[in-house]
This record gives structure tokens, C-alpha cells and sequence, in this order.
């Protein structure tokens, strides 16, 4: 698999993209980005479980609620959210999506497969909440967009995307007879639950819509629902997988089914992982593995808790092996936990166990938070279920990022 | 009321204290503090809800378990939290008593009066986890408290039990025939949730058992329950209340109870946001108001999921006005919220209605973020209850002193 930045700008089969700087970013930064598939996609998403919920989500949803709803372009802003803007913001979504088909049209005035519809456009936004659509940047920016169109643009889009991402994320697998290629954007506002950030996976496989959605659910639950960056779930939260058939090959036997899932599992790991890597002011990438559970709930539970936990993430971020904070999240996080049972490692140093810290040497231990990446591992000691979560620390550039967002 | 650090150091009738510095702390500060009654207590408590519970915790549970039970003394040290220390912090903490409690014999060689026991000698930590009290400091410790105590001690005690607290927090009322006098440590590890942090309440009225309980439980519920620091909550978090009777006046009649409440819910009031004000380099003090609920637990709910929140928190910290993660809060909360129906205002400016901002001027916003004191209120448009809760910024300080707590 391709998992960076500078390899796999191929899109899968019939798809093409761009991305371009339409202004609505004050920097000049690109802030519009455009896919669209030469063939009707078949769909899947899953949007945030905020009850607030921007106008894109609210619009997403009402799309994709009929299965036989087909996407020809998916339009994705950067530098506002379109979210807390009532009714107006609806308006403003549905005008982006026939802007789309509009400029589509026009660039293939002769060719009735272009004759796409307002309804067959998706749209996402991300940036600042509260704050309503340029509608005059996007009225220029959409048409500039679809004249860049390539089947290249695929880093192009994954850089219009970002807001305080620091690098474009890109993962890409190609098997041959099908490819897929997925983009996401982080970077804070970050606690999935059911969906999670952006993310627009494409695949060139023929694949039914019920079976998509299986995909896309499975994936989404062994990725992007396992990292933890601030613990604020986002208003606009959307993973969305495109399937247009473009490589002739449908996925259906038990074995291609196996296959292609293990394939779209990979790609969203791998774009979740980078998403933490590249989450607001991270200097440790931190894998937090919950062993000895009663069941994946309590696993979850724990897991959370300690991943969001400020003292936890600081104390990360200090390099101080501070393990007696780890402890005292788990015993906060809600789930029945015995703190006598619990066993701690910070990498391979086992640091509590049966009530009581270890004979460990503390320069074991602090050698092992200077990496870059950690593994804790926490066994409750009750059960045999266990998860993994990916988090990260909280540092001084995470306060400062966020302390002047808007300005 | 005395709410500050500078008045206040009279304790109430028949009690005594000292604190001194014992060596537990590396940089010498005072750390250890003794709070004696001439007479036997009647003791209320409430503890951490923490299923990871400190020694001390565990001990003085079981302590107050029974009805009858009777204090005379109160032994806190700060710099080592006694927590996830096994049986070993448990005996800890049993010889800490005895300590107390033969000095306070060897004190008064011929006074059957101070013929105490180590049961009736309560004992507290605050601190790091996971590291054994060392003991050896307090066999010194507590006969050298126990020579220097004094009824004007309280401010000693307030002293001697801060960690990254910047000020001791004391709180006094004196109604002439009673007083209530308390004193309280932060500052970060706070999320209370039926308890909190360190507090300890004198009174020297006389109030049975059973009424003691309710008078805390109902203080508790309004003051330390209330703030929220980090989230974190913490293996250590105790408040007791102490009545020793020495003014010689029964708390009895539904007036008399009325009085008493409503002084020590002051008490508790003023300590809790002391608490707040010197939180872990908090800049920000913030009254968040949540009305119109359906319900108390609602309120509580929202109010909380904005207290918490790292992204509004960094947002107050940068004095940015962006209402839009109030909102993105609200809504991830859990409760049953509609942003169409909610209404937010930043100090005196309504930023957000009915699901849209509504046409305020950013100066004024703005203007209102600069005070160093802040009230949020965000009304859900969906019932009569309510709540309020003192909250803080996230700040750069903050992450500067969690992340090198140990070291």
C-alpha cells in the first residue's frame, strides 16, 4: 500500500479531480476541491452522531437516504463549515451542488453522459462554524476547478482540503483489476463516534450499494472510530465511499469480499494513522492497546478515557511516565475496573501491577517516552476482549492553534 | 463572609492546627498540616468517585462508615498522593494515624482528654500517584506539627497543603454563636463528581450525625460539584466536614438549619471557585449558565460537554469569540439538544438564534472575551431547569505544568 503524500496521485478509473485556491481561505491557501466520476457512483457515508449537524451533513444525509441514489461529483471547501447557519446554510449547499452540474455541463456541452443533476453532487465543508459561504468565491472557484480537472489531481484535492493539517493524506491500494484511493483531513475536533472527520475513499471495483455500506461500516469502525485527538466531535464529521466500476470488476464472492475489505480496512487505517499523526500541535503518535476486558464495550470505555484525558496527554507530551495518571483515567472512565487486577506498560516496561507500581527503573521508563510512538498497554485483567486506540499528546502548539483559530 | 487568603487564619472554637514543611516535597515547602479538636467531632464526608481510590480514600470510608464514629484529628500531607500504593499505602496511612494520634498523648502526657486513638484520626493525601509516603519524614513531621499548633493556624494548614496551587484558599463565615471556617486545594485532577479535590470544614456548632451528612452532601451538590478544571477526576478527591460543638450552640430548628446551610453552602461556594480562579494556569474565569433544559440532568450534561471541551476551553484561553464550539459541545453532549431552538450569549452579546448568528458586532464580542471574568449562557429553549457551572481556559501554562508534574 501507498500511505504518503508524494506517491499515489492516480485516481482509480474513471475518476478526475482538482483543487484549486478560490479564496474563501484569507491566506490564498487552495480551499476547493472537485472530484467527479466520468460514471454514476454507487455511495456510502457515515456522517457525525453530533446533534448539530452542518448544512452539508443534514444534505449528505437526505441524499444517500435512497438506495438507489447515485453520485457523479463530490465539491469539498475548506475555511468554513457551513455549520450554525440555519436555513441560508442549506440554501448555499444545495446552490454549491448545482453549481457543480452546472459547470459539468458546460464542460461537455455535446456529451449527454455529463448532463449530471444538482442531486448527484456531494458536498462537504470544513473550517469555522457560524459563518456563511462566500457564495461569490465559490461562484468562480467551481468553474476554475472544473477546468483542472485530471485523473493526477488526487494530491491536488487532498491539499485543498486541509485546514490545520500540515501535510495532505493520501492511501492507496492497487490490486490491479480494482484500486482504491482515499483522502482525509484532520486535525482537531477529533473523537469519532459512528464518523469522523473528512474522508472520501474511491474505488474503481463495481460494488452494490447495501454490500457498499457493509464495507464502509466495517472499515470506519476498526479506523476512524479508534483515534482520539481533543475529544470534541465535530459538526461535520463525513466519511464518504465512492464505487463506480470503471475497472470492469464486480466484488462478490465470499473471497473477493474478503479481499476488497481487507483492502478499504488498510486504506482507512492508514489515513486515520496519519490524521493523529499530523492532529493539531502532535509530537507523540500513541497506540493505546486495552487488554483483559469483559467485552469491547468496557475495552472502548477505558480506552477513551484515558485517551482524553488532559493530565494523560500532557504528561505525554512532557516525556514523564507519569503511569499513576493512566490509572486514575481508568478508574474515572465509567466501566466496573479493578484496579488490582490492572497490569501498565509504557512500551516494554511494565510499570503497575496488582494494586502497586513494579520495581521498574525509572530510566527504563522515561527512556521509553522519548520515542516518537508509544505503545501503553492497560490489562484490566477480567475478560479476554481488547481494542486498540490511536491518540496523541497535548502540547503548547495545540493551545496555540486553538486559542486564536479564527484570527 | 472572609473569602480570602489574608483574614480568616481564626479557626473555630475548640480547634487547633499547624503545618509545617517535613521534607516530603522536593523543593521544601510546607507539606504536611495537623488539624486538632479539643473535643470529638461529629464528621460528615463525601469522597472521590474514582473506582481508583487513594489509600487515605479507602481508609476513611471505612472510618466513617460507622454513624458513631468520632474525630479529633486531621493529618493531610501534599507532595504524595498515597494512590495505587497497595496494602503497603493502606498500613501507610494506619501509621500516620498512630503517629498523630501519640503525638498528640505524648503532647498532653497528663490529659486523659487527649487519650485519642488512631481511629479517631483522619487522614488525607494529595500528590503523585504511585509513589510510597515516605515515612520516615513523617515520623519527624507530625511531632513537629503537633508542637506548633495554635488556633491561629489555619492559614498554615491552607499552605501546607497546596501542590500546583498558587495561594492558599480559606473561607470563613462567623455568625457570633457559630463559625464555619474551610480550607481547600485544586488545582488540576478536577472534575468533580460527587466529591472533589481537597476541602476541610470546621464549624464549632453541635449538629447530630445524621444532619451533618445532609447539611454536606447538600453544600457539596451546589460548590465543588459544580467546577470543572480538566475533566480529570481524581483517586484522592475528599471533603470533610468537622463539628466539634465547642460554641456551645445546637443547630436544631428548621431556622437554625436554614442559616447553617445557607452559611456553609457560601463556604463551600467561595472555595470551590477559589479553586477555579487558581486552577492550573487559568487566565479564565467563566460562570456557564445552561437554561431552559428539560430537566437538572440535562443542564448538567450540556454544561458539562462545553467544560470540558479542549477546543472552547483553548478558544477562551485566545480570547476568541468562537461560539460555533459552544454550540459543536452542546450538541455532541449526549442530551436530547436542538440548535434550532438555542440561544447563546457571550457576556451581554447574543451571538447565536434559532439555528442561525444572529447580526451581532464582532467588537463587542470580542470585547467581551478580554475580561478576565466571563459568563456564558446558553438557553436550550426547551424547558424551565437550569444549571450553572464555574469553568476555565486551557492555556499554555497549563500544559507547561502537567507536563513536567514529576520532574
Amino acid at each position: 500500500m501507498s500511505g504518503n503524500s508524494t506517491v499515489a496521485s492516480h485516481l482509480p478509473r474513471g475518476f478526475q479531480a482538482a483543487g484549486v485556491a478560490a479564496g474563501i481561505k484569507k491566506t490564498g491557501a487552495p480551499d476547493l476541491a472537485l472530484i467527479v466520476s466520468e460514471r454514476d457512483c454507487v455511495a456510502a457515508a457515515t456522517f457525525t452522531t453530533n446533534v448539530v449537524q452542518a448544512a452539508p451533513v443534514v444534505r449528505g444525509k437526505s441524499q444517500l437516504a435512497s438506495p438507489r441514489a447515485t453520485i457523479r461529483a463530490v465539491v469539498i471547501n475548506s475555511g468554513c463549515a457551513n455549520a450554525c447557519t440555519g436555513t441560508a446554510g442549506l440554501a448555499d449547499a444545495e446552490e454549491t451542488a448545482r453549481l457543480v452540474a452546472e459547470a459539468l455541463v458546460r464542460q461537455h456541452p455535446s456529451d449527454n453522459a455529463w448532463r449530471i443533476t444538482a442531486e448527484q453532487v456531494f458536498t462537504m465543508s470544513t473550517g469555522v462554524i457560524g459563518v456563511p459561504l462566500p457564495m461569490d468565491k465559490l461562484r468562480a472557484g467551481i468553474p476554475a476547478a472544473a477546468q483542472q480537472l485530471s485523473p493526477q489531481g488526487l494530491n491536488e484535492v487532498a491539499r485543498a482540503i486541509m485546514t490545520t493539517d500540515t501535510r495532505p493524506k493520501i492511501a492507496s491500494i492497487d490490486r490491479g483489476a480494482w484500486r482504491i484511493a482515499g483522502i482525509a483531513k484532520g486535525a482537531g475536533m477529533i473523537h469519532p463516534n459512528m464518523a469522523t472527520l473528512l474522508s472520501c475513499i474511491l474505488t474503481d471495483a463495481a460494488v452494490e450499494p447495501a454490500l457498499l455500506r457493509e464495507f464502509l461500516h466495517q472499515a470506519v469502525a476498526v479506523s476512524f472510530n479508534r483515534i482520539v485527538i481533543d475529544g470534541d466531535t465535530s459538526t461535520n464529521d463525513t466519511v464518504l465511499l465512492l464505487a463506480n466500476g470503471a475497472g470492469g470488476i464486480a466484488i462478490e464472492t465470499p473471497g473477493q469480499r474478503n479481499t476488497f475489505q481487507q483492502a478499504l480496512n488498510d486504506v482507512c487505517v492508514n489515513l486515520a494513522q496519519q490524521v493523529v499523526r499530523d492532529g493539531e500541535g502532535v509530537t507523540k503518535f500513541i497506540t493505546l492497546r486495552i487488554t483483559g476486558a469483559h467485552d469491547e464495550h468496557m475495552a472502548d470505555q477505558v480506552g477513551r478515557s484515558i485517551a482524553r484525558s488532559p493530565l494523560v496527554k500532557t504528561a505525554f507530551y512532557g516525556e514523564d511516565a507519569n503511569w499513576g495518571r493512566v490509572i486514575a483515567a481508568a478508574g474515572y472512565s465509567g466501566a466496573a475496573v479493578d484496579p488490582n487486577k490492572m497490569t501498565l506498560w509504557f512500551g516494554p516496561v511494565k510499570t503497575f501491577e496488582a494494586g502497586e507500581p513494579t520495581d521498574y527503573d525509572e530510566a527504563d521508563a522515561s527512556a521509553a517516552m522519548k520515542s516518537d510512538e508509544i505503545e501503553v498497554r492497560l490489562d484490566l485483567g477480567l475478560g479476554e476482549a481488547e481494542t486498540v486506540l490511536w491518540t496523541c499528546d497535548l502540547s503548547h502548539e495545540y493551545v496555540t492553534i486553538n486559542g486564536k483559530y479564527r484570527t
